[in-house]
């Protein structure tokens, strides 16, 4: 097996998920989970996280299958994380309908030797201390890379800034960036968000696509315009999996391969929506990833003007 | 004077706006002016409107000085088109505090020859009964588009509806589609929109960028990340001009020419938003718009993937 590449950290779960169209009970999900996923196209992933004795062996199994490390997982007496949503009509909006957190509510990531020398590390949405707990735990000097949510912006905002202030890249999505940064403009909150640390940031707009900003060169990216979404539910995690995989693969830290990488992860994250947990990640094969590149790069290609 | 090659027929106003840092008094404003001054740097545009005798005369010599021609705008006693809005702090929200429809109440498009036989036409938003007696009016097969707002999908649906399967090109915004579609992706919104007659759709997503949409293709353009936006007023009619004025120089419907016009437009309303009014629009060199094209390329542009 090939020595894993990308240290992915975070949540492990089991969620129900009714949409408008389909219900699903206790599938596979969890932020570290779709991260994996979709990371593991480009490089090969270590996942630090917990479940509990009822989590069920063929999902690790799949991973496995799937070139994704679980050595670092521990298993917990207990119950595995639990979430059970429900998406409205505008399939942007949901409503959490329960949240057991089980295991993971005393969740403890450890990080074995060699584990802690991995070149680059994605801290999946968790509580920050955590996460700073993780980046105290890794030796060396990693590419490191954190996800949050609006939870510990409202009720840990300065344990937060002290995560952000020692990444490398921030992913954050568009209302995230205004309530972190009281600015309106993408474009000032990049700005803002840059001063605070991170050598990049991410501004992910759901279907609209995504910004990568430094602090004087920007890249964008559309999402692929989907037909029919039928589960958004781990889009954000698998985009920020695929960019990350892909930098761990390329080990680079240029603008010209964070662009790549974003790319990478918009079109993992435009296979994951399209059906219920890693039911369509997990039967990619590479050409699908190349046809979606190359939709991408024509979504936006236009010839010189003429005026 | 260049024999006019776009009719635009929209309002003419007077806008009081305030914004979280500044207000501005009665300014030049009105869906047609913005889509003029925009379309006016590709193409020699003809407004079809109304004015009031209160109308400042300066006004009509900017936007002459800027090769508009004003054949077919009516001045009629009374008082001209008049918009107070309010910005809130997120700049994509407003109040209107007052609308006085003066002269533009009883407005009835009068396009006198040789003006019917313009080969592009658009509809900026106006009751859809007077947008459907332009296309009435008008000789020939001209190109036509058309703008419309939230108001006459909620108040005039039906109506709405004749002309969309009446014209070539539909703008909406994100919002309006999945109103008049009651369909939340943003591609299956477009593909109802085309079903019901236009040719082609263009699906606006305010600082997220526009998409334009046929039947089997589709193309991205995303807004450029502006740090400040004093007033976003005007900046879909200025986006629509700007295509429009493209679109009227090219003569062309080819989905290439269309896409430039679409890169065309945005760089229009990028401008537009920088400042009040025309302010920005009206003192644009040709070297400025030519610098946004490049920047609007390199915003999406990357090398291969290497895995």
């Amino acid at each position: 097996m090939t020595p894993p590449q990308l240290l992915i950290v975070g949540s492990i779960g089991l969620d129900t998920i009714e949409t408008p169209r389909a219900t699903v009970e206790r599938v596979l999900g969890g932020a570290a989970v779709f991260a994996a996923s979709a990371a593991c196209r480009f490089a090969a992933p270590a996942v630090v996280g917990v479940v509990g004795d009822d989590f069920p062996p063929e999902h690790g199994a799949l991973l496995r299958g799937q070139g994704v490390d679980l050595t670092c997982v521990d298993k917990k007496p207990g119950k595995t994380f639990f979430w059970h949503g429900r998406y409205e009509e505008d399939m942007n909006n949901r409503v959490t309908l329960d949240t057991q957190l089980g295991v993971f509510g005393e969740f403890a990531p450890r990080i074995d030797p060699p584990y802690d020398r991995i070149a680059t590390v994605f801290l999946a949405n968790i509580h920050p201390q955590l996460q700073l707990d993780v980046l105290d735990a890794m030796r060396g000097s990693p590419l490191t890379a954190m996800d949050s949510m609006n939870y510990w912006i409202r009720t840990t905002p300065d344990l937060l800034k002290k995560v952000i202030a020692r990444v490398s890249l921030f992913f954050v999505n568009d209302e995230e960036a205004r309530m972190l940064t009281n600015r309106q403009s993408i474009r000032s909150a990049a700005d803002a968000l840059l001063s605070m640390g991170p050598e990049w940031v991410v501004i992910k707009r759901g279907d609209a696509g995504a910004g990568l900003f430094t602090r004087d060169a920007e890249f964008f990216v559309p999402a692929i315009p989907l037909r029919q979404v039928v589960d958004p539910t781990g889009a954000g995690d698998t985009f920020a999996g695929g960019m990350m995989g892909y930098l761990a693969r390329r080990g680079g830290r240029s603008f010209a391969v964070m662009k790549q990488a974003a790319v990478a992860g918009t079109v993992m994250a435009s296979f994951c929506v399209e059906d219920f947990s890693l039911n369509r990640l997990a039967c990619l094969g590479k050409q699908d990833i190349v046809e979606r590149i190359g939709r991408i790069r024509d979504l936006c290609a236009f010839d010189p003007l003429d005026f």
